[in-house]
């Protein structure tokens, strides 16, 4: 064990295991995490050889090999809770997307909830023992967020009762679905139905694509690798052509909607029932935000408090780089956005269930906020998230670029979560388009309920952009409850401010559309004030839950931090609104120094106690030993480059050369 | 040519060949630079495969190939000019870095500025007829920015005339630089002089690695490659550990310190001689993160001409993505910025040689200025770049995280910029210095001139973090000179704040080292509001050149543009400071709206006028002539994956897995 590390976790003041118990929400969930990791990491199949040192088919191959091993030995155990399947899978691909994901994530799901019956028997049971590998087939290469613009088409023939797919143009060619290029045999493709020459919208159909026994294109199909990306390596995201394809008609998903032999369209009863697996996911991706960040901040802080460079005072050591304000500044307040987008998360999880029992009940009366809130949280943790990790690598000097740091991979697999499941702009406006609705509820006099409740104090307190006279002064800086009445405000003031754009716009005879897009710079910030908004709310309310002291007290520390660096990142928002006042915003400046100062012994143990595994964080220079430059020698020397001495560019370039010049 | 892109050319309002020649600087360099691009992309011998479709052995290998017959072309050819020379390499590896760059950029450089006439002959022909392959190592696993930390050691020993070259630990071990790991049979070694039993610091020496005929390390010398990283896949960055590794007297560049035979150590007559270097690498890149900027802006703004999506108004087809508010919001800041960065990269590049012709004739009195300067602006615009870059990148939506976008290698091989030539926070601090000097010499009363001589003005015009009354509001936000104004008085607001922090710290009995990092917040920040100011009033300058009224006019929206997004992404402070009302800033933000659907006609134009040849783009996104879709498609159908309709790991594992189920 490094020294420095070791002097770090003797200098805590609170009990890392406790903590730990508080972010796995319970000691039994602790413990039951710990046995799967070890399930796992204590398993011979599951060794693997360094990713970074495959090609791209080598990693392919490879994750197919873990996935197929997984899928065994998952049964083998009878592990059946969702959750805990999840976090298995977690550890056998550390936190990499793998080529079976849609199968499992997606396509399964989509047969429970869409199919009949009869296409259960014909369709799950296969599926569920790998004889049908299928995907999700949504997206278009030249269409994505906006369903309706999709252009496959499945036209339906009575006369051999068949659907007929077709990709008509190259922009209606599927393109990005995980497991479609190579690992798949069915795909759900969403298509246009066309029935009796009439279009019906999107609809959900199983369609073979690769023959069960030799796994070639079926004939019609044109199917392969979308090719390299930013990270994902280890997915094959595909591609796929339909040439007059067909397909019986019970392949098309009847459960709502259905098409009569004779070609006669019914109609599903309602919408509302395939919108609560989106929410779902974008819930859950607020968790991704929070846990990417974590090992972000636990390979930075872990390393800054081993990394030694440069002085502070002349003639004395070389300090740890943690000891620096410009490096406590970079990564204190990121760790406490961790902490915050955690129990953020779990109250995602809390809530969503919550209300999916409602659902169960028929009762849909809360899922317009949720669905609200998971867009609008979705795009704010993982913008957040995403620059957050990148400052942590940047954070590493020169070694946060080695792939050894795993921090460049944190980085690729967790960006695509700003624009799948929902383009964050796009998620953003969504959500504006509640909270301005709301808006006008509440001036209407309407009692509103959940987060956007403060929508009506607002308007009794007649919050304005400019109010003529200043709010009395009377925010406390150090106290949580006066900062979040004051996020609060900020954000009733942004809607406010929005919504007088959008009426502004139409005084200048502009249409609602116009005018819509038109304030959609103010429409996102809005967005943005009301999320940030809540996440300092519940950041708080969980404090409240904490009963352990000096738990509480580091807690709450951090907490003080994130809506005090939120402020002073928009300073102009407050200072605008009349929310706060200059010399309160000097003052703020002072006191975030001091929580920096504060923080910093317990920065080691803030870290340690998410509790991440070094086979799942696999970064040299985040491990919990602290012994970084050994191990990054001893993974350089295994680099493929290095298997011979000498390159054979050299006698096929370089040494002729010579006799060239 | 794509329909949609076509329209948007003929929309523009001016001539796109003539703002390319100011860009160029001339049109004669527009001239010759086409031409050095034609040499290199009809060149049969530089064709390449996609490096994205070869594993990292492949891709080292065909940059070795191309490096080398790049030499030899150079030479056929008798390109002599270094701004030619650069650019036919920038057009043979388009814009990535490749395994000879520190034979070429540091090696042989190093080898004219500090070789005896005697070392010239021994080292630098042979260097020149790439005999001798070198590279410049410096940094060390353990040490990077602060030199004085280096561990490796070199001991003369009278008895044989040779100096003993030793990595003493782990942390010793010279780490990053480029060509170190395969390529290079030669390393200048930064190294502790030690003779006598006396300690001397660094100073520089030729160590032969390998060996000349066979290409093997050398006894003593354990030399490899560092392992894959983020970006910079074509480059063999290294690893050396130095054994007792015996050396001639001779290899000691010794054109200034000097290593007697009988092993007495004479001093260099001035330090200042190296300085240079670093001020013109760290102004260089400034002018990378305007190119790099640029590309992002040309792929993501093409692009978003090219791609429909979603509705604005109902019933209508889908508008172009570029007409979306939120789109331009993302999109036509940066495309100010990368204007703003390329004329303050020619600024830079002008200030450098005029300065370098003052050292020439002894006067360095610039040099303290244009060094703090280049630290300041090479952090300024390597942030804003970096984190353009990917905004650039996620407004493409999915196909922005493909590898044929380019822009995933866009970001990957540019983001080193932001730590290599020096880390940002502490180039930031290096400017500070210098502001915080600056600001004491005009409180004393002496006259500052260069960037810095508005804080003469501020000490005349008292300023203060917060006046008691506020100024008179005399800004006008619609003026350019007004605009850079106020960011002068930001910037010496905000100095003069972390001015005030140090002294508070000192009065709380801190040292001055610990009074200079506790006010580090203050002090990178004030640095920034300084770099913020110098490319507002850089590019406002640049407008006087322009005499084209078509031009100018656009130009000068770009520049408005750039200051009032600026000003509201720092609104805070200028309301901190008073320098702005409240009404100002609500009015600078309904500015900036009428802004971007100014330039929304011009965007496609303003782009095509960077003139960046699709062959150096490489981007299916960015193309000239708008194909996306059908390249993209394309593109994919040649990823490796494809080769075989069936992925071997099908008959390995998934179709065995079925049996198991």
């Amino acid at each position: 064990m490094n020294a420095d590390i070791l002097k770090e976790r003797s200098g805590a003041s609170f009990d890392v295991e406790k903590l730990t118990n508080i972010l796995d929400d319970g000691t039994e969930k602790t413990k039951r995490r710990r046995e799967i990791e070890s399930l796992v990491f204590s398993d011979e199949d599951f060794k693997e050889q360094d990713p970074n040192f495959l090609s791209r088919s080598e990693r392919y191959d490879q994750a197919v090999r873990k996935s197929a091993q997984m899928i065994l030995k998952i049964r083998d155990y009878g592990i059946s809770d969702p959750e805990e399947i999840y976090y298995y899978k977690r550890c056998v691909h550390p936190d990499r997307p793998e080529p079976l994901d849609l199968h499992l994530g997606m396509f399964l799901p989509t047969l429970l909830n869409q199919a009949t019956p009869e296409q259960m028997d014909l369709f799950f049971m296969p599926a569920w023992n790998l004889h049908i590998i299928g995907t999700y087939a949504q997206t278009e290469m030249g269409h994505g967020t906006h369903l309706r613009g999709l252009e496959t088409t499945a036209t339906y023939d009575p006369s051999t009762q068949e659907f007929v797919l077709n990709s008509p143009t190259v922009t209606s060619i599927k393109w990005w679905p995980g497991g479609l290029g190579k690992t798949s045999n069915h795909a759900i493709v969403l298509a246009q139905l066309y029935t009796l020459g009439k279009c019906h919208g999107l609809h959900a159909f199983v369609v073979p694509i690769r023959d069960m026994n030799t796994h070639e294109p079926l004939p019609g199909i044109l199917v392969g690798d979308i090719g390299p990306k930013f990270g994902f390596h280890e997915v094959d995201n595909g591609y796929l052509r339909l040439d007059n394809v067909r397909i019986p008609r019970d392949n098309m998903l009847m459960k709502y909607a259905k098409v009569e032999p004779n070609g006669t369209y019914v109609k599903p009863p309602s919408a509302k029932l395939t919108y609560g697996t989106m929410v779902f996911i974008r819930s859950m991706i607020v968790g991704e935000s929070a846990r990417a960040l974590s090992k972000a901040c636990t390979i930075a802080i872990r390393y800054s408090a081993v990394r030694h460079q440069s002085e502070i005072r002349p003639g004395e050591p070389e300090p740890q780089i943690l000891d620096y304000q410009t490096q406590q500044y970079k990564l204190f307040p990121l760790l406490a956005e961790a902490y915050a987008f955690l129990f953020v998360g779990q109250y995602m999880g809390q809530t969503y269930n919550r209300i999916n029992g409602d659902i169960n009940q028929g009762d849909f009366s809360e899922l317009p906020e949720l669905h609200a809130l998971s867009a609008g949280l979705k795009a704010f943790t993982t913008w957040a998230a995403n620059s957050g990790i990148e400052v942590c690598r940047m954070s590493c000097g020169g070694h946060g670029y080695s792939r050894s740091s795993a921090l460049p991979d944190i980085y690729v697999n967790f960006t695509p979560t700003c624009t799948y499941e929902g383009e964050n702009t796009v998620m953003m406006l969504q959500t504006a388009r509640y909270l301005v609705k709301s808006y006008r509820q509440a001036k209407e006099g309407r009692q509103l309920s959940g987060m956007v409740s403060y929508l009506n104090e607002a308007e009794t307190q007649r919050v304005q952009a400019q109010p003529v006279s200043a709010r009395p002064t009377v925010v406390d800086v150090n106290d949580l409850s006066s900062l979040v009445e004051i996020y609060k405000l900020r954000a009733a003031t942004l809607i406010e401010m929005a919504v007088k754009s959008i009426q502004q716009e139409l005084q200048h005879r502009k249409s609602q559309e116009d005018a819509w897009n038109n304030s959609s710079i103010d429409l996102v910030r809005a967005s943005d004030a009301h999320c940030h908004y809540v996440v300092v709310k519940l950041f708080t309310n969980k404090l409240r839950e904490v009963s352990d002291t000096s738990i509480h007290s580091v807690l709450s520390t951090l907490a003080l931090l994130y809506a005090l660096h939120g402020i002073t990142k928009n300073s102009g928002d407050f200072l605008q609104a009349e929310l706060l006042s200059v010399p309160q915003m000097l003052q703020i400046s002072l006191r975030i120094k001091e929580l920096l100062a504060q923080l910093r012994p317990n920065a080691v143990a803030l870290v340690d106690a998410f509790d991440i595994n070094d086979r799942k964080l696999n970064s040299c220079l985040g491990r919990y030993d602290g012994n970084v430059y050994e191990h990054m020698f001893e993974w350089a020397r295994r680099s493929p480059l290095n298997a011979t001495e000498v390159h054979e560019s050299f006698h096929k370039y370089l040494k002729p050369l010579r006799a060239k010049l």
